[in-house]
């Protein structure tokens, strides 16, 4: 069963937003084993909307579309798929009086233009949107099925997982994709490749290898398509197990778990307890770790410790060693993390300081220049890196490299 | 000049990662003129490849290719790029040399994997990748253009900028795209449509008018392609000026500013500074500032005090008052911003505290309910929002919410 993922609006096309939206609906379409075989971004223009779907259409079982649903001029989804499927735009007694609800909730009144949003093709079912004002709608022609849903992610999201997906999944007979993804460190994406030529010239032809590489991990991902789950699950399992022992040391964790994923389940597991002092990532540290629920049951606090007096006053740190080292330097890193250590109570703690840029650099410290330092009831430990040239890659990285250094640590290494 | 965008890699059809490539690409075309028509992401397949390619061709005149050129089995986009414009693969001395390099720098030896990545189809222009080991390439058919870049973002990003712009630029000749986007808050997008129906029915037909609706503000974009830009940009210019006859109050800003760059702005102009404490946005408000080059000029630190003590300990709130009114409380948030500010020394402090979920919620206080408060050298002030029903949207929001504030604190409203 395959799928198209069309996402409308001229603010994609001019790279003003991030289109997460067909990120998540590729995941559900996934999960429930529809192979999204294609996915297009176009603009608010009919004839290009027309085009898309249509040849889509030809493509695909599914169609699920986005944007274009709003109350306003711009928004011309709906007209153009009543147009398309041949039907008038007639009035929805429920969701007009659902609009009517939320917009009296926000003391907003009810207009023209609203009125209008409770207008839905005659021939489409119509998906309740329970979080927003633009209800979604299914068409079906010749057994395929066309779902166009609003632009705003989380009612997207509400309608793609309580509206679309149930209806999919008693619409089409759907078989299963399979994905196994295992995490590897230590090894450069090519080095990795050719230690494990053999095993992965033995795969069986509908097992599909991909390497994704990142910074300071490769994973390796395992695919099947359409396929009986239990035996390929079990199937995977056993290439796996094989490839354990051609690279004992460098299986860091499986699934598409983060970094971060795996501290979080580490420090959960144990009972242990996290602060982080954050000098050039800013937050970031903190911010990766609270995005988790039950973050809250290890994470004490953070302090993003940016000018050189909350490095003393907050964490601790002697403004003597700051004159002597510099801000970025190993001493400061060391005596942040401990710092964050002593003043949280933590058993463990992360502590960044760097050049995050694009001013402030020199030759001795370039750009990218970052002291990371690990606390914990044993020991301080520190690294540099270098984490590149934009201030966002440094951030990233240097935040990437942080939470992996911990990882080492808790694992004893 | 119309162009299309083809992202490959099988892990973007599964929803295993977000797509940003194809933003910053947008992002660069748009700045030279060229008008993006169509993005499409397909998987690593080479029949897909080909006709996707080919279809672009018809369409546009600039086709931009990411993705499948790293040197393992799964990347075919060179090879199939070879084949479709009829050429052979030969050796290229200059990037081998350079992998060589790179490789060693990382202490990685040059195995055959690494001397394919130095093979380049003979028909096209190498383009030198000097920040990764997969050179871009630059294929010419009947006057267009086709460049086929690796998907590694920041490497895509400096071929983008210092090989593909300046080859563009000289290959075709481009008129300009005029996009200016004002800010809105305080009207919801119907109202505001509303208001300006008169001033939008009357825009010269050359001027596109788009809503976007954000928590807490609708921008209005105003874009013209292919014009002669100075003419285009005063008349967007006047336009601007009626409109804001007719909603004065409602203007917040031009561009595409984001609340922390509006704010960012106002800071550093007044020479004021800014601390943050925060409990549920867990560090996110002091990345989103940390994340703008100059940030440090005035943030001079933040807080994620998650755990009760470290309200206490860090910040100075009252464990009484905790107890008596719980962490989630308008009393508490005044405190955290109160205390930010106290222990920094900053002008200003944000504060915000609150319930992210998925677990914690009451029926009094459920999931989403988050108190924000503002310190300023006058007075504290807190509101109550509440920020929907996921721990991401809650996060987001809550920090959009927190800065928004800020922002008409620093406007003294």
């Amino acid at each position: 069963m395959k799928a198209t993922i069309i996402t409308i609006g001229d603010e994609i096309l001019i790279g003003q937003i991030v289109d997460t939206n067909s990120v998540s609906i590729a995941k559900h379409l996934n999960a429930a084993g529809i192979v999204v075989h294609e996915k297009v971004s176009i603009g608010d223009d009919s004839t290009q909307i027309v085009r898309s779907v249509e040849r889509a259409l030809g493509d695909s079982n599914v169609v699920v579309i986005t944007g274009g649903l709003g109350p306003t001029k711009d928004d011309i989804t709906k007209k153009t798929l009543a147009g398309m499927f041949g039907c008038e735009l007639v009035p929805d007694q429920r969701v007009a009086d659902h609009v009517k609800r939320m917009l009296e909730g926000r003391g907003i009144e009810f207009n023209e233009l609203n009125r209008g949003q409770a207008m839905v093709p005659a021939c489409c079912t119509v998906l309740f949107n329970a979080h927003g004002t633009a209800p979604g709608m299914w068409f079906e022609r010749d057994g395929k099925v066309v779902v166009s849903l609003p632009g705003v992610p989380y009612e997207m999201e509400h309608l793609m997982q309580d509206e679309v997906m149930p209806r999919l999944k008693a619409h089409f007979e759907l078989r299963q994709i399979i994905h196994r993804t295992m995490i590897t460190a230590g090894l450069p994406e090519s080095m990795l490749a050719a230690k494990i030529e053999a095993w992965e010239n033995a795969l069986p032809s509908y097992l599909k290898l991909a390497y994704l590489p990142n910074p300071g991990a490769v994973r390796l991902r395992l695919s099947a398509y359409e396929v009986e789950g239990e035996s390929v699950s079990k199937e995977i399992e056993r290439q796996f197990e094989a490839l354990r022992k051609i690279i004992p040391h460098n299986i860091i964790g499986y699934e598409t778990a983060t970094m971060q994923e795996l501290v979080h389940k580490l420090l959960t597991e144990r009972g242990l307890t996290l602060a982080t002092a954050e000098s050039c990532t800013g937050g970031n540290i903190a911010a990766r770790f609270t995005a988790m629920p039950g973050a809250s049951a290890y994470f004490l606090c953070g302090v993003v410790s940016y000018s050189n007096a909350s490095k003393h006053d907050i964490l601790g740190v002697d403004p003597e060693v700051i004159a002597r080292h510099g801000a970025v330097s190993e001493e400061v890193a060391r005596r942040m993390a401990e710092g964050a250590r002593r003043i949280s109570g933590a058993d463990y703690a992360i502590a960044t300081t760097g050049i995050a840029g694009p001013a402030g650099g020199s030759a001795e410290k370039p750009v990218g220049t970052v002291w990371i330092a690990v606390a914990t009831p044993h020991r301080t430990t520190a690294i540099l890196k270098q984490c590149g040239s934009d201030r966002g890659q440094i951030i990233d990285r240097a935040s990437a490299f942080a939470i992996s250094l911990l990882r080492d640590e808790l694992n004893g290494k």
